[in-house]
């Protein structure tokens, strides 16, 4: 029989991975805060749910993807969250990227009522969701991973049970850390190629062969030499990602200098209206730094 | 003809390359501060020269492969130089990793003597060497690029030249910022996974598919896990070429806030007595930054 699935928060992410639920055969009931993408989701066959808890009683597995901590905190533990709909034996997936800790005390929240939740945050952007070709980093028991295994092969390809509760979105604030950070050395050696007088993208080309090559210097070091910044994924949200880490890091007394520093010029370009741009317009922040 | 070949400087790089070229059929005189090395090269059948201005009298093109600028200078341009023995119509490929300012003053005064000079710098460590298969960063006229390159076919796989003189110093200053970034990154997110109680080997799995992914979380990522940091490229020599970004970012008003950060890393991590370490033992000194 067929999972009985709820997705709640239909956002840029949510909307076409519930899509691509619909498309694998699941019996979907969505809710979002915006009228229109759910009633895109109900003409393409899914069940309206009116709040979080309905959609939780009507469902086997609950799936949420939402912007941030508190908004998680709110849907899944507040008034007519999915704690009060969900009944023992069955599984709450959160698909949002949040803190580690907040997941770690809501899981605690749900497994004292029987109910299993998995952490289980994306990489791979709209693109990725779209293609259904998400990075998925998996935290809970190997029950529940195993029993979310069929709903994580319709939405991703690269599938990891990282570790228990929390560590998927441990994962992913390691993941936000070294893709901010690399992004700024790309910046910082591309900036300094051009300022040297040198051809930046014959010095991409030299270095994509070699110890330096990257996801990154492939694809947002030429979006750099183009300044093309259009999203991709928005540096206000990477700086959101950075507060995770951020706050994990401190949590952990893990030393992360490179990083803080990074963090710090994600919040410039945010502070100077570069929020909405892609976050390899840290390049954009890093020009500004001097006036020549 | 085949041209003749003066090669100097046979240390734990020149030696493998100068082994290459004669294994191309190039007619090699060697000179080398170790008679050990120099040794062994006219045993495979080189001419042994006794100073950089005779194995330059005696060569066509003449190859430097040396430690730092210092030693470049001296080499080149210091009593019984390079300079003092080249004809003109010659040519000098400074291979070494050097300061491009530097570099570009030097052929300079090459140039005015009739003698091209190309900057040459490689990436790809001594295994690069070894099995000719480095990469090669050239800077330097268009003619005398295609002059070198069956020497540069003999020694690496990816050649490009990235522009005019010095401009192969500055690609190879940009590859010494990203690798050293992105090793700082990565250990900074395998010490936040570590301390976060989640397995670092999963989460270097799951990031390795996405957009984290790089040559240095699929190298250097393991040998943190392994705490495995016998060289491959010392701490010691990459702390060297942080300066050499630090200068060519200096000069050129380049703002390098994160890699700063990194080289400051590298020089605590000499100063600890680990310069020998690889250059992945940078997850040492990060670790060491917070006693717990």
């Amino acid at each position: 029989m067929v999972d009985r699935i709820g997705f709640i928060g239909l956002g840029i992410m949510g909307k076409p991975m519930a899509r691509n639920l619909l498309a694998a055969g699941f019996d979907l009931t969505v809710q979002s805060r915006s009228a229109g993408p759910v009633d895109e989701l109900v003409a393409a066959g899914a069940t309206r749910g009116s709040d979080p808890a309905e959609v939780a009683a009507a469902s086997d597995i609950t799936i949420t993807m939402l912007p941030d901590t508190p908004d998680v905190e709110l849907v899944l533990a507040g008034p007519r969250g999915v704690i009060e709909g969900a009944v023992p034996g069955s599984l709450v997936i959160d698909m949002s990227s949040i803190d580690p800790g907040a997941t770690r005390t809501m899981a605690a929240a749900f497994d004292a009522r029987g109910i299993a939740m998995l952490d289980a945050p994306v990489s791979g952007g709209e693109r990725g969701a779209i293609d259904a070709a998400l990075s998925i980093m998996v935290g809970g028991s190997d029950v529940a991973f195993r029993r979310a295994t069929p709903i994580f092969e319709a939405l991703g390809k690269s599938i990891v049970h990282v570790g228990p509760s929390g560590a998927g979105q441990v994962a992913k604030a390691c993941n936000q850390l070294v893709v901010a950070a690399t992004i700024e050395a790309v910046a910082e050696a591309l900036l300094l190629a051009e300022r040297s007088g040198v051809d930046a993208a014959k010095v991409r080309a030299a270095l994509l062969g070699g110890f330096a090559g990257s996801k990154i210097l492939e694809v947002h070091g030429q979006r750099m030499l183009d300044r093309s910044f259009a999203p991709g994924f928005r540096i206000r949200l990477h700086r959101k990602d950075a507060r995770i880490v951020e706050e994990a890091a401190s949590a952990t007394s893990t030393p992360i200098p490179a990083f803080t520093v990074v963090a710090r010029q994600l919040q410039r370009a945010v502070d100077a209206g570069d929020g909405e741009l892609d976050h390899s317009g840290l390049f954009v922040e890093l020009e500004r730094l001097t006036s020549r």
